[in-house]
């Protein structure tokens, strides 16, 4: 049995001991920042409910000698593959409420470059799909997490990498010989990394050939020489610091990374892709492909809570029936994302690689619609939850022997519902609207920008053959 | 080889010769009517269509006994069947630029039926099912087209039908004897039914004990004795009595129709369902279970034909660059619904009779999503249409030897094109955003009004398992 | 007293007996053809209801000799004047439910010319505002309803007026001498031309030095020669031309032309602008400032019918109470035009003509909201009309002895309310939201393109100074 | 002179010495603590720009004997003060980024109980107005902050008052003699009370007889005995416990307040409606009238600040030009806040009393939009500002000696500009989306909930005159 327990994940991470900052200050264990911890008891879940058989199908595969492996560390090999990745999007914010995005994007990283590994070895005869066999075939084994890395810092954004006055804001190869490659940059939004054991970079953006030097994958341990993480700890962060309920999800958080490689050595046996630039762009577009189909799940299961976490606050009221029509519209915005997110999955495809994709338009239209509905959850969330949201005594309140009693009394809902309960609820949703992780953060920029799925779409709409259809309904004749 | 040609198909629902009227004539000759041989057209697309070997997967299937029917007389068998059942509709949409409702609704309610019959049989051991399954045989064989048919009279929509000053308010049987039943009432939104030749009844909502009269399922040539049709020519109607491009679609129309049933007999072979009330709203909700989804797929190939034509206009006024976002926003509209279409016939599951039908809950939210999204498009079409849309001159104009030069001088657009083929581009959004099948009439209240989906939304939602998953992350225990 | 009575006007127009086309026949009496004699009826109705006390203060003004004359042949000469201006939109559709541009129109242009005569005059010495001045006089004296006409050919869209091949594309002087000057173009959507005595032509876009043929303005009847109108019909146009109520608004129309400037000589008297270039784009400036407030007021008016109607026709289905969220929610939309127009009014300010406009950052706003909330309101007609508005019978059913009982019988309301009733409520929202003069074809374009006003608003929007807010909120400091 | 300077207000404040508690602790001195000392500083500033002779117009009055005193103790006595109501909004939003509620909700229930008071005298005979006048001078002459309280605790939100279990859940007088009344209960959402001098209470339903003891309106010094305070510090509340630039707006905060009347004892004098039940749903009606007409200008202020940090943002990233048409639509949504709230005011009507208050519809509408339209703006600035505001460093990192160079190099912007200040403008957005204060608290409940206002929005709606407008173009006539 190689996965994991709880335990043993977060016993392996302590270990790691990566260099980590936040709020200028190394962060001594992971396990036990208040801030961290709860970023890797997210991570963790997904450990625990791996061993559950209920979760099974979603959750583990079968290698091809037999080894039940967390589906976290596979290739898709199928439709069904894809559209279980959804369901078991959904089914961890469901569980969470938060982004383990580690696991995600990594995951999704290695699909991506599953796929141009083997593109650009069939193209220049070169082994880095072999190497990322044995890569994948390591983590599958040790079942790590490994986060997906590729917003580089950037600069200013109106210039091409290669115009860059600084050309590390695009990390890329400032050395190589026989034994590796010494790669210098940072990739930024690194969701999860905290929790990682790994991290795989791969491109963000295209390259041309003068910037082949940008154009580069690898995997490394996040404890490596020259690795620095500086945590962000949002508005919000420092209730997570605490014991108690005032933080709202009790059990689980997230968490973003800045990740500075400052000049890394990494063996040859851990890089990817050295100076192809021809399939930056690709490996890109892969990994976007899956992940913006992924977020419709993601979004959904987060939509589920925050639809439940309303309905109980409207029960607590008193107004469950008042409300349904509004709860209904709630489910009805998540489980669009839900069926955007199935659709583009159906619609998936294979590759030469042997690795499946979604459907590229329809996963971009479907992370169009994530940076969209959410919000719309969010606003009947916060209408339904009422003003309890913005004025809300603290647990510390609660628990204070002249001030509880009153707070007690005026925060309690109807008969049988304490202040607490109704507190809790309405900390759930406050931190899923307005504390690290909440949606907005999470559906906008996760997977790239709307733009950049906006300007996917725009190349794949195929206007062409649409105008046809107008032409012929209209009867216009284009002379040949 | 069962399947008719176009020809065959016009001929034949010409000698039928059904008893219609519109604007207070009987029409004579529905193939010659400059309205309604439109209608008749679009369905006669399916018929063309589905001789094409390009298109055999999603218009045609293969019987038991191996003989190629059309796919509009199937039973879906399988989730694949569900997913090209939305394919199918948005092929024809695009091909069409209408509602070819008929052969749509009936197909649903066919399937509907197979579902009920079944069950009613199981349950009461009538033969209703054996009944249909020989009329399925039997539209197969003579590849015939028959509408479906839900919406009753409704009276005063606040009461409920045992409540309603005249009964006939909704659909019932006056009469009954061995050979059969006698039926009065009126079916309204028969989208169609002038280009079928049968139609089949199913309730159009549910019904108590007392209401059991109303629970009335048949089929029934539309030329039978007592049945009498209304067609209903719309704003933009008249438009389609001519030759020329004003209408903007040249070679396709829809229809909708009153239908009443003047004390029709309906021999006891074609009926399906006579009394048994516990069944009426099960049907009903199957329909609209397949008939929601559909229309996902409809309003995208109505979309995809939409953005085509606008994107031709942004191309003869010499726009096409500024205006590619509000095109690729028009793809996103369209490719949306197409996703949510797919993911509920994806999530779709078989029952007992063997009829596959889509997720309950996504069908329904597709169908909201339906009542939406085509404004966006609209809007989108009509602000990239620019004035024109407004202010434009006929056909007959620019015949005019006098005006015609201004005309053409005038309307002409960019180097090569000319007035005429901007006219056209514009008069086919014009006719889709406002002349009889704008997307606005298709959208809001096919399959059912948004309430009802909403409704639906609100009781497949299983708030209660969201509150538990909201419970569990802030943490609250409800008392045993 | 100057002000016409109705039948006056009618008959002043009959007799001008202007050269117009419609479907490529010349329209013979204006105040007979069935189509164009409803929008004489929509101008004709501010006619009778100026000569109404209760109307006095919005639709009349005093001259300075104490002469009562129309309110739409005045200067605004104060905020108050700028308020009455919405107000009297919002009135006047209320009481037509259609456009009558022509009024609005030439109002605006008028007021616009009245601004920029008077600083060309100041810059250049020359006397245009002296003819304005009589211009205005004689059309106050006479009561004459005029149409301002702004929008060009335009041709290829992407290339300046001096790059069109044919630069008639822009309407333009091709000759000029002491008595006046020749010009040849065509404006098209000329809203109420057809009921108008005369046009009043100004630049639709600014202009260059380059350009200066373009940069004209004048005012003619509009039956001189060389003046040739084409008006359009549009979709639901043809049943206009008939008796009954299949026509939705039983009284009053709307109508769109193309009016072709063939070489058409103007007198000197009647020529506001000749070669100005300098002062094109600021009379179209000052123009949309007012028109696109008025468009709030227009809308909200529109809105009012639209409301009304959905609530008559949810009353009659016996579903007052179960809408009337739905209902709020139109009035919402309406209110919030009026109000945002109301706001722009307000913010008006004078300028040394005498003339006041309103704050031209709101007005742009409104036209915004203009061509956004109308598409909500009409949403949500149609989903409370139910699918009555894509499938009713016409008047003509209603009168068949055979059918017409049928009709009756299966299209009545709740009790006391006739098929005709429910019938007439329907088909006005059909008219409104489907026949010619539509909302979607008044809100998305009067007044210029939503793309033009939101230019307008990013050149208004003084992002400088709302940076230093930020700046001094989150403590930066730029280097000075 | 009455005005007090910013540091005789704050010294005041700390004299006042409330018994009030944050996180379970009193606060010993508001003016020290770090969450409670930015609130202040957002009342403060108000002190502050009263002074500034610049503002005069907007921020002071002068009384009847000439003195100048504080607009925010004022009465609205013509159309002008309630416009000028509404740009004091804007302006001091633009000044401080925060809702610095108490002034403004005091400002309204001064208002509202002026009128409220004069007609319960008018009715009764009683003597409260006069009260209030006294009152009135005093807060005028001392230039107290006294902020407005209306949310009742509510329980059991689906039972009337009366029959609520613990009938304390609506304030209520509980004793009553000669000298005084005794009130118990709980007022919640009490933005700013922290730095009041007092607290006006006044009903926040209607009452009916049965519940006269809740019709209670009074105004006390928020040290008295038995008023106990509880601060809520929301998500982000303890990074403004900070120095630094990790709060986003660096001087500023607000801060929202439970009270509880834990039987407190409120002199004669100093009650201004105990029983008058008949007036309890006036006096609410008349705050909401002035609250949500302002709150369109609140949030007009605030989506500056917003507009103008994503500006910067976009300069900082070189994609000003880029982004411009992003940055226009969000000046749109702000500036169709204030056209609203304009509008409102411009149709407001005086009152008996004296006071002013704006259009109830206009104003109701505005407070609809106030819920829907902010949300827009923070969508916008989210996806502006990019990725960042979901993962940036504190300052604390910056200032470390080995990661700050770090931060500094991967995160500074175009030439020129240094990470701090990347990173001050995202951290404003990030305060402003996510931090208490954000839009999203603001905009939901100020001034009650979107369905309170739709309510009102219903009953204003006046649908019987729709209805006609809609009878007479349709031809419908009703049997009298």
């Amino acid at each position: 049995m190689v996965l994991k327990s709880k335990d043993q994940y977060l016993e392996s991470i302590r270990k790691l001991d990566a260099d980590a900052y936040m709020r200028g200050k190394r962060i001594s264990d992971v396990t036990r920042n208040g801030f961290t911890r709860l970023a890797l008891n997210g991570i963790g879940q997904i450990y625990e409910l791996s061993l559950d058989k209920k979760y099974e199908t979603l959750l583990t595969r079968k290698t091809e000698v037999g080894a039940k492996i967390s589906a976290y560390c596979s290739i898709h090999r199928s439709k069904e593959d894809l559209v279980n990745r959804v369901r078991t999007a959904r089914l961890i914010c469901q569980k969470t409420g938060v982004c383990t995005a580690s696991r995600c994007c990594g995951w999704d990283a290695l699909n991506a470059l599953w796929y141009s590994t083997f593109e650009i070895d069939s193209r220049f005869g070169t082994d880095y799909h072999k190497r990322l066999k044995r890569y994948v075939a390591r983590v599958q084994g040790k079942d790590l997490t490994f986060a997906g890395a590729l917003t580089d810092a950037k600069g200013n954004r109106s210039l091409k990498p290669k115009h860059q006055p600084d050309r590390d804001m695009y990390l890329r190869m400032v050395d190589e010989n026989r034994k590796g490659i010494v790669v210098r940059g940072a990739k930024s939004m690194i969701g999860g990394a905290i929790g990682s054991h790994e991290i795989i970079v791969q491109p963000g953006v295209g390259f041309s050939e003068a910037e082949k030097e940008h154009a580069v994958a690898f995997a490394m341990p996040l404890n490596a020489e020259g690795i620095i993480q500086v945590v962000d700890m949002q508005p919000g962060g420092q209730a997570k610091l605490e014991e108690g309920f005032d933080k709202g999800n009790v059990s689980f958080g997230s968490s973003e990374s800045l990740i500075v490689f400052d000049d890394v050595f990494v063996p040859r046996e851990r890089v990817f892709m050295s100076g192809e630039y021809e399939y930056a762009a690709e490996t890109v577009t892969k990994f976007v492909q899956l992940h913006r189909m992924v977020l419709g799940g993601c979004l959904a299961g987060c939509g589920d809570v925050l639809t439940g976490a309303a309905a109980l606050l409207a029960e607590y009221n008193g107004l469950s029936r008042q409300l349904s029509d509004r709860l209904a519209e709630m489910t009805y915005f998540s489980e669009a994302l839900y069926a955007q997110a199935l659709g583009s999955a159906h619609e998936g495809k294979g590759t030469p690689s042997g690795a499946w994709f979604p459907d590229p338009l329809l996963a971009n239209v479907t992370k169009i619609s994530v940076s969209r509905l959410p919000y719309e959850i969010q606003k009947i969330a916060e209408d339904i939850a009422g003003g309890i949201i913005s004025c809300m005594p603290s647990e510390l309140d609660l628990r204070n022997p002249k001030i509880g009693p009153l707070v007690e009394k005026y925060y309690r809902g109807i008969r049988g519902v304490s202040a607490e309960k109704r507190l809790r609820a309405a900390k759930l949703i406050q931190s899923m609207v307005a504390g690290p992780g909440r949606l907005g953060a999470l559906c906008m920029h996760g997977g790239g920008s709307p733009a950049a799925a906006q300007m996917t779409i725009r190349q794949l709409a195929d206007l062409e053959s649409k105008k046809d259809m107008a032409r012929k309904l209209a009867g216009i004749q284009e002379a040949s």
